[in-house]
């Protein structure tokens, strides 16, 4: 049976020769997925993939297509939050039928998506992560997962979500942001200073009363600063957990790299709850 | 009669020639305006101007202090939300008869007295602002202020208020965020990229429904990026004021630099007002 993959790019474009990589791994590898970029992918508006119009209308196309199984966020970037209201309300049933897969700047989408209940959200790698190193794995990582293949078990029992942690922190409180009480919330961060991911913190956690507990992925590319911080990603972290009352449960796999794991929002697919 | 103003740093350190030269330019011109810079000032603690208990307790110790009228803050940097809350959980009736001065990171703090309704927040320079270019005279405005001389009039009649983007989206939702309702918010930035400062005016439009207006200070040292954003910072707040229902209500005369204006928070003094 083919599962069908449409992708789209929310923020910024993607690079045609590493579309074209996806596309030659998938061929070789994964005969029975179907990939498809929408043409958006390669458009290219100032800063991003299409003006907000563009951008909008092909994730909407491609969420109500009724022979598509899964939207694959091919690029982040930023953008998403510029589509993602109107974008949503602008869903119907066949939207619901769907998985959709991204991170980072997409993780707009998949925090609405998961507020109203619509498909089914997963964290996980880009396409364009194809352009790290070992970056092939994380590719094939989302080809196994849309093929069929479960997910890797869930660390908590609780429901999980996970976040770029400024993505998280830009949700918070909007007309986007999903009830995560109860929930495991894991964080990763790239290019933002040990300061800035203290900052980001007390804002996050302040919104995460409730929460089952906090999870930190990966906080990598952290600029040189004029002086240390101090403290490193793990004391920020439970820092602010300790602060807030929110259990900090450990480390999560998850980050802007290749190794970047896949999870699925809620925890198990709906169909092993039932 | 003598204004006495104390200094303190919630966030990071003033270098001691910068304090001299600021207390030689008051000696000088100011003789009725005795400024105290708190030892905690020069306290270098990692990224910060000694621990979260020593900041805390520094800024505590002048704010309940019965024989200082007001409050000056002598540096930004990052850290005042470490402090604030419990900060202000300990603040007593000498508090509220205060003025707070300061902005960046320490709108935190301002923030959270405007909230709680304790003494009178000002947005205005800091005495680490005479390394700037011209920041003697932004020492001159603060000095004049305090010392009993009238803010500029305000642009609105709504009761203004005026923070950096940043801080006033880690504040946002948080317990320390003041009901912005029916307030102009006047908001500067500095050294993000354009495309991150959309993202805030995504965030903070959501936080800010029901305000009288959005006023869009200076965005200065914006990083260049890999590609040009495609709008300028003045489209980019209009963008975001059109989709959420917030007048635009053109520039504030503030920013990162030595002509940033002293706004009183809520608008005239409260003696004008009754």
């Amino acid at each position: 049976m083919t599962t069908r993959v449409a992708l789209v790019c929310p923020g910024k474009p993607i690079r045609r020769d590493r579309a074209d990589a996806v596309l030659a791994l998938a061929a070789t590898e994964f005969p029975a997925v179907d990939l498809a970029f929408h043409p958006q992918c390669f458009v290219e508006t100032g800063h991003f993939a299409g003006d907000d119009d563009l951008r909008r209308s092909a994730f909407v196309e491609v969420a109500n297509g009724p022979d598509i199984d899964a939207v694959w966020f091919a690029m982040g970037g930023y953008g998403a939050c510029r589509i993602a209201p109107d974008a949503l309300a602008a869903l119907d049933e066949a939207a619901s039928a769907k998985t959709y897969l991204g991170y980072s700047d997409t993780g707009i989408l998949l925090g609405g998506l998961y507020r109203h209940g619509i498909g089914r959200p997963v964290h996980g790698p880009l396409a364009g992560d194809i352009r790290r190193k070992g970056g092939e794995e994380a590719i094939r990582r989302v080809l196994r997962f849309l093929s069929g293949e479960p997910a890797p078990p869930p660390l908590d029992t609780a429901p999980t979500v996970a976040f770029n942690l400024m993505t998280l922190a830009m949700l918070a409180g909007t007309e986007l942001m999903p009830d995560l009480t109860g929930h495991v919330v894991m964080v990763e961060e790239v290019a933002e200073h040990l300061y800035a991911v203290d900052r980001l913190f007390f804002h996050v956690t302040q919104h995460l009363r409730g929460a089952a507990g906090i999870r930190l992925g990966r906080v990598t590319a952290v600029p040189e600063n004029d002086r240390p911080f101090g403290m490193d990603e793990v004391a920020i972290a439970q820092y602010w957990c300790d602060r807030s009352g929110i259990p900090f449960l450990g480390r999560a796999d998850i980050g802007h790299d290749a190794a970047n794991a896949i999870v699925p929002f809620g925890g198990p697919p709906r169909s092993l709850r039932n």
